[in-house]
């Protein structure tokens, strides 16, 4: 085949493949928002019958023929391309593996268990969830199986949302963060408590959906590209860098629960709407990896949003859309949206302690992976390391183990991506000051200096470089924890008056 | 093929369909109520991408095969595969006369068009749909001369939204709506007006999200199968019977609009969730056509929605929302709610002078598909026209000739079934009165016995009959246009107190 004809297949393949992954993304994302409560069996009817097309159009002959072709030819193709053929190439060898029948099963399944899960964190009813969990567990070991037959699944796991991530290197990561954090921890949670009265209240949803406008404005979203809907937990889709769609969850008695959603999702929606144009058609038009993607939701929710800067920019806002909070001063403000303490949701964890709900499940992970723990054991073993790391105990399942959607959706593996991308944002922080006034920008309500840097290093990138190449571009020097660890030490040693 | 083979292949191929159209289906109603204004481009990627899948697997070499092998073996069909065969037969031989690109196409510019109508209606801007409208109706003549080449293409129209509908059936269908009921008009034009001030106020949104919820309640939705959302004008969509969607538009000093569009909506979503279940995946699991599915939303709407005794029954309803009604007993409401006047917008228009509105539709649609008319001249023709019928003067596009969403959706032909629809719900009204006390069960609040007959008629059928045959069974004679003009004839003296 020409070269020519054969990129442009290529193209068309690319396309084809993202108009699927927008029709099954948008049934996913409207059964979630908007979609009646009875209609579950029919999306999984849906999904089922254009997951087994995708999988026809991924891994057909005329598709592997063509990718053969194009990897045998690899040195004549531009960087773009020959990043794309690799890719891909990667794709439907791994999913030619599993059998067609398993492959549609799975989607089936991950489908029936998000709704089930609605339900049974409705009604903190475990038992109603625990069937689809061991079912799911069940089928992930033998998809990552078909996918690496050598490999501990565990690894294939967390290779799947940070490629090149290992137990090992993800061990090392949080050794680290277990020997600097949790004495630090121990220091902040043993001194006196900051005030975060600022924050309790009664706030309209109407406010706090003015709230949620005006955040997407001043960190720069574009609203044309970029929508808000409400779910029972947060998360951000994008079917393309021009259609990306982020989600909250108001409480009436807790602005802030909603506010770093928003600040959350929104960071991620940045990264999603700021790929290349020419990559926007391609599978590199969205962000490289979860912890590169959490980096940047996290960045903008803490390091940004819970900045001492930040704060005193929005605070007039905060006192318009609810009175009460007038009666404090931008520092009382920061205090309190910084108050750090063992908690029981992670969503709602405070900066520093976050790492440890992660740690958790990190840990909860590999147990069930590793065949030593079942999911029958899974809420006291739960509740048991909640005890043992944040001291708290946890009274109902709602608040314990079906808390998070993720295992719902089979998503195992993602969690230490929350911690990862959070260590990997402190050393952009660092090196992005060497060039960049952060409290400026903050100072002048103009963002667009920090989302220059963000974007020229990372957002415009999309999939193009692996995660470690795109990190080490972008911070000039390996990634290195510690980063992280001092940040944190700085400046919650300043805000709890520790030495 | 064993027969038993074929018919599970055709199975398959239907539920196939159904998941392209639910997918498709999601991502127009997702354009209209919640995707970000900038993804119009990128859902047209995408639906144009999905249109050629569809036509590939709805004119392919296998699908060809297989009806023809079952259209060949009727006579060894049930009733239920015979009728399925028939329908895709005629499908089959429709579609493949359409040329790939040119099917392609049309579908892309249907949803551009939908966008520009809606930027254009917002700015009053006929000017920028025009050129969208010329291409409609160009697109739309060879789209249909390939369908039929030896039919004039108007005919051919009618046909799609009723089967066996012609413009000679049409015309002699208005030609009694015109002689009987246009003097009619005039006499009560001339007539005393019926005050409607109890309409008159301000009626705060949540409270009338709250009647539409009331509203769907009474007239007996499945909200597990059936939600509601907002949009620029009112629509349905249903993906199979277990998932429909309504839509209204809110206006805050008028509660009657959505009101009514509500209940209009909600008599074609009983409809399209209540076929018999072993139609759900099957092309028979909607209603047969336009005019029967316009039947059941005005006989909701009018019949019974503007009805003395369901007016009654919501009043309470209606003071407890809106205090000023109160102020008001049911008969002034009821002579409120069915004031008649020449008037701008269709979907607001009585019950009385609504058919006026669609023979001006009716008329421009011949005069623009013979030819007589161009998109330029479209405007005046329609404000004279309105000035002709209903002595109304039109102040802007807006209010005139782009009021309507289903040009820019390329439904020409789709309007008479309005009237239609209205004709045949009082022909089914005089015939359920022989077993049905409507008015008993009216005021009892339960609706059952109202639902009960139309399920049993019209409903559980979804395409299973002709809609000639369907309506002869139900009615158990030939339609007769004359029940309408009688029931109008006798509801509007009694209120305009004519002899």
């Amino acid at each position: 085949m020409e070269l020519t004809a054969a990129l442009q297949k290529l193209d068309q393949l690319q396309r084809k493949q993202l108009a699927y992954s927008h029709a099954m993304g948008l049934i996913d994302y409207d059964g979630m928002t908007a979609a009646p409560s009875g209609t579950a069996a029919n999306r999984a009817e849906t999904l089922g019958i254009l997951a087994e097309e995708v999988y026809k159009l991924s891994t057909g002959d005329e598709t592997v023929a063509l990718l053969d072709e194009l990897h045998a030819r690899m040195d004549e193709l531009d960087e773009v391309h020959q990043r794309i053929v690799k890719v891909m190439y990667k794709n439907i060898d791994e999913t030619r593996r599993i059998p067609m029948e398993e492959y549609v099963a799975y989607q089936k399944l991950t489908t029936e268990s998000d709704a089930i899960w609605h339900t049974a964190k409705e009604n903190n009813d475990y038992a109603l969830f625990m069937p689809y969990l061991e079912r799911l567990i069940a089928q992930t070991q033998r998809i990552m199986r078909y996918i690496k037959p050598d490999q501990p699944v565990y690894d294939t796991l967390l290779d799947r949302f940070e490629t090149g991530l290992t137990r090992a290197k993800c061990d090392a990561f949080f050794d680290v963060v277990r020997r600097e954090l949790v004495p630090f921890i121990h220091r902040v949670t043993a001194a006196k408590q900051v005030d975060d009265s600022p924050l309790h209240g009664h706030f309209p949803l109407d406010k706090q959906r003015q709230l949620s406008d005006y955040l997407m404005q001043v960190i720069g979203l574009d609203r044309a590209h970029c929508t808000i809907a409400e779910t029972e937990h947060p998360f951000t889709t994008g079917f393309t860098k021009y259609d990306v769609r982020i989600t909250t969850h108001y409480l009436e008695d807790n602005f802030a629960s909603s506010m770093y959603s928003v600040i959350h999702e929104g960071g991620h929606a940045l990264y999603d709407t700021h790929p290349m144009d020419k990559l926007a058609y391609t599978v590199l038009g969205g962000g490289v990896s979860m912890g590169i993607h959490e980096s940047q939701s996290r960045f903008f929710e803490n390091i940004i949003g819970r900045s001492r800067s930040f704060i005193r920019l929005i605070a007039p806002k905060l006192h318009e859309l609810f009175p009460e909070t007038a009666a404090y001063d931008d520092e009382a403000l920061y205090h309190a949206f910084n108050r750090a303490e063992p908690s029981l949701i992670r969503t709602e964890a405070d900066e520093l302690t976050y790492c440890l709900h992660i740690l958790i499940r990190y840990e909860l992970e590999q147990q069930l992976f590793d065949g030593k723990l079942t999911v029958q054991e899974l809420p006291a073993a739960w509740n048991r390391l909640y005890k043992e790391y944040l001291d708290v105990d946890v009274p109902s399942d709602r608040e314990g183990v079906l808390q998070d959607t993720h295992w719902a959706d089979a998503l195992f593996g993602y969690f230490p991506s929350y911690a990862l991308g959070s260590a990997y944002g402190a050393h952009m922080l660092h090196v992005m000051r060497q060039t960049v006034d952060v409290d400026a920008a903050l100072a002048s309500g103009d963002l667009s200096p920090i989302n220059g840097w963000l974007c020229e290093h990372i957002w415009q990138y999309g999939g193009l470089y692996e995660p470690e190449t795109l990190l080490s571009r972008a911070l000039g020097e390996p990634f290195d924890p510690m980063y992280y660890v001092n940040y944190l030490k700085n400046k919650y040693s300043e805000i709890y008056g520790l030495a």
